[in-house]
């Protein structure tokens, strides 16, 4: 399960509690720090549960920053923390700040709630289908960023993709990180979503095998779409084996829900999700009889996920 | 407040949180973990909650480890964190572990309580008397043991202390760090206390400080006694104002309760924990009429505190 659920003394009630630390991924520190809340709290939200009662806030401040270096960027991205938490309609109460040689930013988040707020990651029946609610490729696109400026790596790439290209799809992907998982959390209620979880370190087949091996029935999990931030795919088969974009193991962070819904509300859920955010979502395969495993198709189809995606955005 | 306190959307319940992560600060990997877990639990027992529902821990393995000082120093730390838990009575459901240059071992806990399970720490009136429940002295004691392998900084020492001291010492500041503050919680609701928190990195004197600065009533505390494990005054002493042990400043690691209660039950809880776990509490100041301010007399008696305190122990 993506957060640990513990029973309470009281009336029925549970604790669902997850933590994540990790390290600076992009160069804009407020935006560093909304995509680290988003990432904690996407653990609740693949639960089901969408109220976050409480957030404490893990902070490492480098020591081989300069104090004027620490001064500017470490409250940025605490503040990028805490509105990221205030979007999720929570807050920051507490936490622990340290020196460490890596700067690294996380948290915690936690939520008191009844049984009835929860989806148990488990519930998959054969005839399902496979949604996913963020593109991939936001690692590649984070790579591909810090290329610019590494000429060696830049000429392996630089065939499939110009400058403008990685500029955009990098500022797709922060906006991708730091998009709270709630809204989908919430239809996943409305539209009766059988499991869910969330696409992070792993990458999309290796939290479907996660998925897929703790299901009651006995059901495989057939992934033949792949939705890529555009240029991504491109640029990952430039690099050869390095990402395995193609073959769902390309780390996200703060990726997508990957939830198993019923045949016919997974259309409405992806129609609902668009309306009421803006964004896409993507029928990416089907749930069939088989030994609780996943994965992706031979030749799967790449759909290429505009960077420029909400209306009104600036890029 | 030492813990977070979040009132919830659950009939008069509160969760209760805290967080702490540090580094290593004793040669032996499984009593470190035991001081980590026991240090932050410590946050939730200075508010009164005697019942932790839920763990989490968090881990950082150096890079700087070869494979097999990770193989072998990691499980036992974590070991070593989760067996204090057990003992706490809760569990370790979850967590993160990062690489990282430097070891880091901490963990979050939590406690949904009803409000009545809390001492909330700022009833504080006058003539109440202020109650310690372990001795200072653990830095003192951590850093004179690492000296024992430095020539020069031995040398400032080995006129007031023995290596054999210096080793008892040393223990018994292990065994003081990782026991549990969870007796002196539960015996702060048998004897009315009306305030408390735990003594950690401000030191003595920075905690009261702090605890007085939030009162609700007018009063100051006043520190007469302080109980230091043996021959570490001697050793603080000889350091000049390194670690300003006298002052009440020396850092603590998982330190004693600093407890504010009627004077007419202090006696009995001391002698109430001493039979329950076979530690000495000490009455160390008095609480008066003041401007919500801590302070130190001008000679106050050190109690020494001998190494070997628990019948039948090695030391």
């Amino acid at each position: 399960m993506d957060a640990s659920v513990t029973p309470l003394r009281h009336g029925g009630l549970s604790l669902v509690q997850t933590t994540d630390f990790f390290y600076p991924l992009v160069d804009d520190p407020y935006m560093q720090g909304k995509i680290a809340a988003a990432n904690v709290l996407s653990d609740l939200y693949a639960m089901g549960v969408t109220e976050c009662d409480n957030m404490l806030m893990l902070v490492g401040i480098s020591t081989k920053m300069t104090e004027k270096e620490r001064d500017i960027v470490m409250p940025l991205i605490m503040r990028g923390f805490k509105d990221c938490a205030l979007e999720a309609g929570t807050n920051v109460t507490g936490g622990q700040t340290v020196m460490n040689p890596w700067c690294t930013i996380g948290g915690v988040a936690s939520s008191v709630c009844q049984t009835s707020e929860l989806i148990m990651p488990d519930n998959a029946v054969v005839g399902d289908v496979l949604v996913l609610t963020k593109p991939l490729g936001t690692q590649v696109a984070v790579n591909a960023h810090q290329w610019l400026d590494l000429q060696d790596r830049w000429n392996r790439i630089k065939l499939v993709v110009s400058e403008d290209d990685v500029r955009k799809a990098y500022l797709r992907s922060i906006d991708s990180m730091a998009r709270l998982n709630r809204t989908a959390a919430r239809l996943m209620h409305k539209y009766n979503a059988h499991a869910a979880t969330d696409v992070t370190g792993f990458g999309l087949l290796g939290h479907a095998q996660n998925l897929a091996a703790h299901q009651k029935n006995e059901v495989s999990f057939v992934i033949h779409n792949l939705p890529v931030i555009a240029k991504m795919a491109a640029v990952a088969k430039a690099c050869g084996n390095m990402f395995q974009l193609l073959q769902g193991l390309s780390a996200e962070t703060s990726g997508g829900m990957l939830i198993c819904l019923p045949r016919e509300q997974a259309a409405a859920y992806c129609k609902d999700i668009e309306k009421t955010e803006g964004y896409q979502a993507w029928i990416i395969g089907i749930v069939e009889k088989g030994n609780r495993t996943a994965r992706i198709i031979d030749k799967p189809r790449v759909i290429e996920v505009p960077a420029k995606e909400k209306e009104g955005e600036l890029w």
